[in-house]
């Protein structure tokens, strides 16, 4: 993350010393019999196991958005872990909530995605690579459905299944832009049924989405029950349930659905659970353990992808809801370099002070701020630190925070962690925030029409004027009402870098359109995609892929990884 | 197995009394060091961590093998399992090697794949899932590869491969025939380059074959980085090594590597470890888990695929030369139905008793037997018994082995289990065994020709006359000459119900002809595979999967398999 710092994050990953991960689940008032250790430092909790007077979800939730970041991302997981830890560190009884890391990027471009510097969850190479074995249970369960469902029409196709309208696909963790377009069935009548096909990455699947919105195991299979994943031949959708298929895919997810516990540096303990895309699904890490965490702690820090326009509304108007909580705070990350990005300055500079195009960019960062007053939720604004910011540019910020009237601090999480200094002003501030009158409700009602509900969202989060329909995005809202999916809320898919549907369009853009290209329901997730430009379910590698660095000595030490 | 017991295997398997598995490690003189815990009852083992003074492998093994089988299989694993279990009864320091069950038939016919009846290895549910994640990690570091070579393709092709020979192919843990012939790439210039392509299950792919005959995490890397993945436009090999993607590979295979340790419902430790196809790979448990069980134990009880003509055949002129042991019994698995099956018996008729027709079958026994020999190795003939047997149909079996001078044993493994008194007998005669004389060596030297080696098995083996090489046979020698793979060993894949390379010539064939089709190098996993008929590398699902009546309850108790 920066230059100046003497090591990566893996060294600083490797430094720390780990507690017995049992130690950190009795401390946080988990008991013995919850726990299923994977090795001395990862355990699975098991939600059902807890102590009675554990029943109950009462922890308040604070939510790490951002605002519209850069390229690099602004280091939201950073700054949840280094929250966390300072909140700990303060005395309050605290937990974090992660998503866990997809192999696909990591082998592409990220390297890691577990924290940084001194605000990492622990241990970082674990946790990157198969970690419990949740994602590859995912893919499991994903890639079982779509064997049963050619095997199905293979075999005689008794519930009519139009090859060519099956838009759920098999799924790999892997950046892996060959399989996007595939023919398979091929080679005669005794290998398949030749149709058009492709792999999603394991993230973009609606089993991972299904999964991180379940509220349970018995939940869990009626959302599996309920996925659309093709339609007969007179455009009748056909689900899981139709097939029954989802006792064994439940079954092939019954040990992954439990949360995985691990700890920070500082030895915050966290869940680190679930991980669907933030454009295709919700962005969030697992309802099962966001609410494990409320019910073992006070104070429960947790992330949604990208800024508030897109897994900060989706936290909001599909997680939230769905999981019957309500966000206490949200915490708004800002950079320097974000606020320079968006102030028109080119990304090669932008480590170079300027202060001028940061008052210029901080239009950006004031409409994420107030989307979070559309939900009722204070926003508190953390400056994550980097090396590379000027005193003048951090207090430009903070002056403009004052004037504005909103909370901010501050935070060197990466570079002294939470467990030291680096979050404490920004822990007080967020600990006064969730004890202020709550009054969160989502931002529209599931009783609106889903163009309505698109509207609502475009005008209201991204500051749209209006919002336009393709002909197929038409014809499938017509399709939507006509199969009685009309009351299920929108899960939109959107650039990340814009509050427009255009990435180049940076600040705080106004009078433009959102041209919704598509929407395709996801009946077992519970939630409409809308499609805004292209989105990218598969991706791909870049010309020097990450994995060619790694590599592991002889005694199992990995290198490459951070 | 019967229709007599009242109990499925998984409710025998439910009703167990599991021990924690630290103790289970403990008792067979395991460091708590060396113990990584995967829940209570299973966990990885760390060989580097062993004590010093176990640092030699010095058990004795025993390999159980089997007549040519009926299609449901004679009860191998089961046996493996009653005969460690009555091994251990009797006293000696004893530990099970089996293979981890694959997914892909799991959920299609077979249910499970631990040992039936009282002769298990435990957790059934968990070891026959997911289990500790080793077939997932083979996959990603199987399809990482995939993804690398296409991405090196798409980004330029420095290497100059040749789309049109890429003979390795991405693997899914599932049967899936829709897979097996696809086209890849297609969509345009930023989606890929097209090529022909197919999907294989996990257990065919040669990363499982390496996994599989590795010594440790060095030599995994260094063969990995000798596998073939394709050829050049000029048809000179392309490795994993000259991409540069066996650090990655094998940074993705660092703890699966280590291997299982369960245990059998009579508590005796089980390294279940490895599972490579037995037809297009060598079907055997992992070298690593073999050699860490013989570190531990003074006799090791394991099983390789198929009957003696393909995985004892295997075991021997592969894994054994290549990790450099010497087996010292086999146990040939005879069930009274698949005699009765090789006299000429209909298989809806092997219930019924019909010593006559046994009779006729013997004369397969008898050349798997004499096969032993062929070895230097000792045989027991194990009488696997089954509720239907008669008692005459049993008699007749053991009478035609005293008249052969072999020992031999009926073993109700299933029914009594080999913690009862069902595998006494047997155990009493392998204990004898495994003290005589040792006299081991390979069936050919490596420095005979590729084609010569097939002569030599074919003939020697099988009891054929000749072989014949079809015209791409024999291109494929030339080629393997001229790239210096000359001196790897054979891996025969042929059909398991015959010695013949037709699987309908039952009994014990002569005067026959073995056809190679092909030959396909794996020069990572270090042997030639040489195709005899159609081989298999991705199963199809049946018209009623197994997966459909699979289910798990609200509490995650799994029914529907066994």
């Amino acid at each position: 993350m920066s230059a100046a710092s003497p090591l990566t994050d893996l060294e600083i990953a490797r430094r720390a010393t780990l507690r017995p991960i049992m130690d950190i689940a009795l401390a946080a008032g988990i008991r013995h019999e919850a726990v299923e250790l994977y090795g001395n430092y990862k355990a699975k909790i098991d939600p059902a196991k807890l102590a009675e007077d554990q029943a109950e979800p009462r922890g308040r939730v604070v939510l790490v958005s951002a605002m519209s970041p850069t390229p690099a991302g602004e280091g939201k997981s950073t700054v949840t872990v280094g929250l966390g830890d300072a909140l700990a560190k303060a005395g309050h009884k605290t937990m974090i909530a992660l998503r866990e890391p997809s192999l696909g990027p990591i082998l592409g471009m990220k390297g890691g995605a577990t924290g940084g510097g001194y605000s990492q969850v622990l241990p970082m190479d674990d946790i990157n690579l198969h970690f419990t074995g949740d994602f590859h249970a995912i893919t499991s369960a994903n890639n079982a459905l779509m064997a049963l469902v050619d095997n199905h029409i293979y075999q005689g196709n008794a519930l009519g299944i139009d090859p060519r309208r099956i838009p759920f696909k098999r799924v790999v963790d892997m950046n892996d832009r060959t399989l996007r377009q595939i023919v398979v069935g091929l080679g005669g009548p005794s290998q398949g049924v030749p149709r058009e096909d492709g792999f999603d990455i394991t993230v973009a699947s609606e089993v991972m989405a299904v999964f991180c919105l379940s509220t349970d195991l018995k939940d869990l299979k009626r959302r599996l029950a309920r996925i659309t994943f093709g339609y007969t031949y007179d455009k009748k959708p056909v689900t899981v349930g139709d097939l029954g298929a989802e006792g064994a895919m439940a079954m092939l997810l019954k040990d992954a659905v439990k949360p995985n516990l691990v700890q920070t540096i500082a030895g915050t303990p966290a869940l680190v659970h679930g991980g669907p895309f933030a454009n295709i699904a919700h962005g969030c890490n697992s309802v099962i353990a966001t609410q494990t965490a409320r019910r073992l702690a006070d104070i429960v820090v947790t992330e949604a992808g990208f800024g508030s326009d897109l897994g900060a509304e989706k936290f909001m108007d599909i997680k939230a809801r769905a999981a019957g909580f309500a966000p206490s705070a949200i915490v708004v990350v800002a950079t320097v370099r974000a606020l320079k990005m968006h102030g028109g300055v080119a990304k090669e500079n932008l480590s170079t002070p300027d202060t001028a195009a940061l008052q210029e960019g901080l239009v950006n960062l004031e409409r994420h701020v107030d989307n979070a007053a559309k939900f009722g939720v204070t926003p508190v604004v953390a400056i994550n630190k980097f090396t590379t910011d000027s005193q003048a540019e951090l207090d430009a910020i903070l002056q403009w925070c004052r004037r504005k009237g909103v909370e901010a601090a501050v935070a060197d999480v990466w570079g002294e962690g939470g467990g030291g200094t680096g979050g404490d002003e920004l822990a007080a501030k967020v600990a006064r925030a969730v004890e202020a009158p709550q009054n969160f409700s989502p931002l529209y009602d599931l009783d609106l029409a889903v163009e309505k509900k698109i509207e609502t969202i475009a005008q209201q989060i991204y500051g749209a004027d209006h919002v336009e329909f393709a002909i197929p995005a038409k014809r499938r809202l017509a399709e939507i009402e006509a199969n009685g999916w009309g009351r299920l809320p929108v899960c939109m898919a959107k650039t990340q870098y814009s509050f427009t549907d255009d990435p180049t369009r940076l600040g705080a853009p106004s009078g433009f359109t959102i041209t919704v290209r598509d929407l395709i329901p996801k009946t077992g997730a519970g939630f409409i995609v809308a499609l805004t430009g292209a989105v990218m379910t598969m991706p791909g590698l870049p010309p020097q892929p990450a994995a060619m660095r790694m590599d592991v000595n002889d005694d199992g030490e990995i290198t490459g990884l951070f």
